[in-house]
């Protein structure tokens, strides 16, 4: 049977890789769906026929199965009516998950595992897969990529160009017009983001009115000085990133790079691709980021991607990426991060794998495992007010954030544009004057001619020097802040989870607004214990409920505690570590400068 | 009776100063010229009646009257056939110096002493002139001012609006279409230039031919290590221009600044105003210009020119001058300067000033006043060469030091400009950062926010460093050579005595190129001796002439060596002097900085 599907992205084809060009919103048939690596054969209405990345495309016709959520006991009829369109969707989506043979959608290209058989091989080479839905924010424009909907007025940087020295053809910055789908706020795909998972999959109400004992290992809370603090280990794991290989695969129709993945705990490297990063992205998201913001990984872009440039930047930023993980002590310590880092063989990868994508304890289910210890619970009010500061500070911060790498990016400009090359015409022009008294056929000309070349030549080498720069000093302040951007990106969906944040939703150009607004105000935890007394009145729940509802709403907003402790203490590092960085290479550069001129001085002479 | 007049240059009436507003080219009548102050009062077409600066207008009906040419015994009739207009008006020129009563021109204008009875009392004012014809190079865009004719493909500088900080409305940079008159060959005047009257009064034969014995100080070229050299006195004569006062004359209407001028020989300060310095110029112009370049003063202007920063350039710049002219042995030590710099009283100032004008060793006469020592007489070929040498050199550097006037230029534009502007955007940016960090609410944010904040205010002060920064050593490199660019502007003329110099010429885009290329052709002196063997031939002169012609010539190139020497000796000097302190400042300046963000880098902490 042929499936029609419509275009969600442009692509355009690599000439010489049997691609097909598609635009945004054209509509085109799917004539072979089993071709792997993110791949799909389909025919334009002009009758070209050509591979266009699966997640680029959305299908047509969309089967509803029963949800997944009926597993839970607890009968949630009652909540169905509120969120019919998000639930259906979701339903969908879970259903996919299940069901071997569904329609292309990108949820499902980006989740399926290699293994199911009979599957499309969706992920066979996510390098494959165009970037622009995974457009991650440190490699964005702050425009149109503002997960709080506030509008900023930031020139749209061009500024990974030229700094991130990509590639060109790189999409970066593209599609900006989707902020709802680009990584501003830590979502991957178009709606199939982790807060839909988190919303579909996990209402608040499935951990609030849960009756089912918690699955997996417990996650305590400490009081600690700063307020509630996760369990962090004696020892941090870390892991390096290096070593990037290049494969092929599909008779070298497709290849992708991979990468050497090393923990401090083994020291025993194993090898991944960037798809699989991703899929233990996307493990990650389904299972903390109700509670923990993950960030997204770098962007994937299919242009050029695998000159050299764009394969080395990427690799220090999935080593970035890998860092934050490790330094967090929930992700760092989960069962599937460790399967990451220090799976045995390809056998033990597998079935860790599938145990992985088995996994029940996912979205906001996975504040059931987590236990506060000795701390008394909060009432409505205190947790509500813990969750509006928070969000008021990574919003400021996001601005501030912003507001920096916009004038860093200038910066950066002029340090590498038009800055250097005046340095040249100072030196030139010394230089031209030297020779010009050279030709004097005076005597005594020689020290002068020779101190005003050196002169000359030093403003050169200054030249050199300042264009060089950036790459010493700014680029490492410019990363952190790009990071810390994406980082940030992701807290308006984890607030959310707890507190409809109504200003900024209803500002936002979300790719679909009402939906996803409607979806907010629905799944907010303080919204749902808030509708306590009414649903206990109507007789929805029984007075346990809503007891049972308030405690877990504490224990929700101690574990956003813990993460804010744990973010402001890292931020706190990580801001004095690149500041030190940032000026000790200032400080470096003018010392450099200083030192050369001094030496251009001391040639020169009066008598 | 009525005399009419052509304005040469716009000129734009100041309002509530009865001046009275004109346009080039306009005729306007002289309805009263006894005005004084360098102002005559006229009527235009329309009947409107105001000031106009004398200088700006050109009488229309030139009465011819028997040149001071006649003067020399020798009968240059067969001369005069060659050059008619320039001699005729030259002679009007001569006239004019002599007869008391004359229509205003600015030749006269800017030669006439206060004190001649009866006589329009053209200087008595010459702040109140206005500057355009007086544009000096020290302050002009090297764009359409150049004497050597080649056209330069630099930027208009803005340089000194940007650099000298004068007020609105300066004229800097105006008419320089009129390359001829601008000071880039260091003229003063249209075509009243020391130039015209050096080949009018002073057509070199005047010289080469003369029976006369030699008046006035006799002047000794020795050959020392580097060549033929001026006598240097034993103590170098300096003097320091200092104290501007402001004085009123006219009821008021016109006032004037009165500078103190202090030699280091009598330590005596005297009283100048600007017009006196303007005397002095023309004075030294007039007696050694054919042999000495001699820079013009700062240019004057009308608007604004009471304004501290404009008075404290134009002092600056009158202390560069005189300071130029102490050096120089031949300057210095003749008597003219030396009344200047310390005359005893009015009375002793008035004498001298009238001796000063009567002075009949001047123009190319002044070659008979000098006397080279033990040296063997050049022959054609070799003074050829010479002067070849001098001309290719002088040219080349005044291509240079215009290219670095521009770099500086732009440079000075981008250190004031947007470079300090992004530093305090940095800075702004880091101290936001740290307020949204204040407001985090979380424990032990104290000491990274005032790091923060200190990096960010360390940022601002570098900004406030930057922009000052020129004025402490841009400025002084710029002043050094935009000096050197009103003097190797005289090169031209100075050489032009001795050569024709076609090529430039040709190209120059003068006032009246025809006329003025016709006059270059006939009035240089080795043209001349070329033509010895013909005029011999042709009996007009007899072999004695010829031979004398030659040996002449001989001590015109020995001047012109000296002049050199001298010229090579001091640039040497200064640009050695120059660089140092540019150098030192620029040191100073990146020490300065390092040393900021050393103390800002101190503040950051990582446990």
């Amino acid at each position: 049977m042929e499936t029609k599907a419509i275009v969600i992205y442009d692509f355009a084809a690599e000439i010489g890789n049997n691609e097909l060009s598609v635009r945004e919103g054209e509509t085109i048939t799917i004539t072979n769906q089993s071709i792997g690596g993110g791949w799909i054969e389909a025919r334009n209405s002009r009758g070209e026929v050509g591979l266009v990345p699966e997640d680029y495309i959305e299908a047509k016709e969309v089967q509803s199965v029963s949800s997944g959520v009926n597993a839970a006991p607890l009968d949630l009829s009652f909540f169905d009516s509120h969120l019919p369109t998000p639930a259906s969707t979701a339903q969908v989506e879970l259903a996919q998950a299940e069901a071997p043979v569904t329609p292309v959608t990108p949820g499902f290209s980006s989740t399926s595992p290699d293994e199911v058989p009979g599957m499309p091989n969706s992920m066979m080479d996510s390098e494959a897969t165009h970037g622009a839905p995974y457009k991650c924010p440190i490699l964005e424009t702050s425009n149109g990529n503002d997960p709080w909907g506030a509008f900023d007025n930031n020139p749209s940087g061009g500024f990974s160009n030229d700094w991130a020295a990509q590639p060109e053809g790189t999409e970066t910055g593209k599609n900006s017009s989707n902020a709802w789908q680009s990584g501003g706020q830590g979502h991957p795909q178009a709606y199939q983001g982790p807060d839909f998972q988190a919303f579909s999959k996990s209402g608040p109400e499935l951990y609030l009115l849960s009756k089912q004992p918690a699955k997996g290992t417990k996650l305590p809370i400490y009081s600690g000085e700063v307020g509630p603090v996760w369990s962090y280990p004696e020892h941090q794991l870390d892991c390096v990133v290096a070593d990037p290989k290049k494969g092929t695969k599909m008779y070298g129709l497709k290849s992708y790079i991979e990468y050497q993945v090393t923990p401090t705990t083994t020291n025993r490297p194993v090898n991944h691709r960037y798809k699989h990063f991703d899929w233990l992205y996307e493990r990650l998201l389904d299972k903390f980021g109700s509670a923990i913001p993950i960030p997204c990984l770098p962007d994937k872009q299919v242009t050029g991607r695998f000159e050299e440039e764009f394969i080395k930047m990427r690799m220090e930023r999935l080593q970035g990426w890998m860092l934050r993980m490790c330094r967090h002590p929930v992700v760092s310590s989960s069962d599937v991060f460790q399967l990451f880092v220090s799976y045995k063989d390809e056998k033990d990868w597998k079935t860790g794998k599938r145990r992985a994508e088995k996994d029940e304890t996912v979205g906001v289910m996975i504040f059931s495992t987590i236990e506060p210890q000795g701390v008394q619970d909060l009432d409505l009010t205190e947790v509500e007010q813990k969750c509006d500061q928070f969000s008021r500070f990574t919003k400021a911060m996001d601005d501030g954030v912003k507001d920096l790498l916009n004038v860093g990016n200038e910066h950066w400009k002029r340090c590498t544009g038009p800055l250097p090359k005046e340095y040249q015409r100072i030196g030139k022009a010394f230089q031209n004057l030297s020779s010009v008294f050279n030709s004097s056929g005076f005597q005594g000309e020689a020290s002068l001619t020779d101190a005003l070349t050196a002169a000359g030549k030093t403003y050169e080498e200054i030249a050199l020097m300042v264009a060089e720069q950036p790459k010493k000093d700014l680029h490492k302040l410019m990363e952190t802040n790009n990071e810390y951007k994406g980082l940030l990106g992701c807290f308006p969906d984890t607030i959310a989870v707890h507190k409809v944040t109504p200003s900024p939703y209803s500002l936002r150009q979300s790719f679909r607004p009402k939906l996803h607004t409607g979806l907010m105000r629905k799944c907010a935890a303080i919204e749902k214990v808030k509708e306590g007394d009414k649903l206990v009145a109507t007789s929805k729940i029984n007075p346990t409920d809503k007891t049972a509802m308030t405690k877990r709403l504490s224990v929700m907003s101690y574990a956003l505690q813990a993460e804010m402790s744990h973010f402001h203490t890292n931020r706190i590092y990580d801001y004095n570590l690149v500041m030190q960085q940032y000026l000790e290479e200032q400080v470096k550069f003018y010392e450099t400068i200083a030192e050369k001129l001094r030496h251009a001085h001391s040639e020169f002479t009066t008598m």
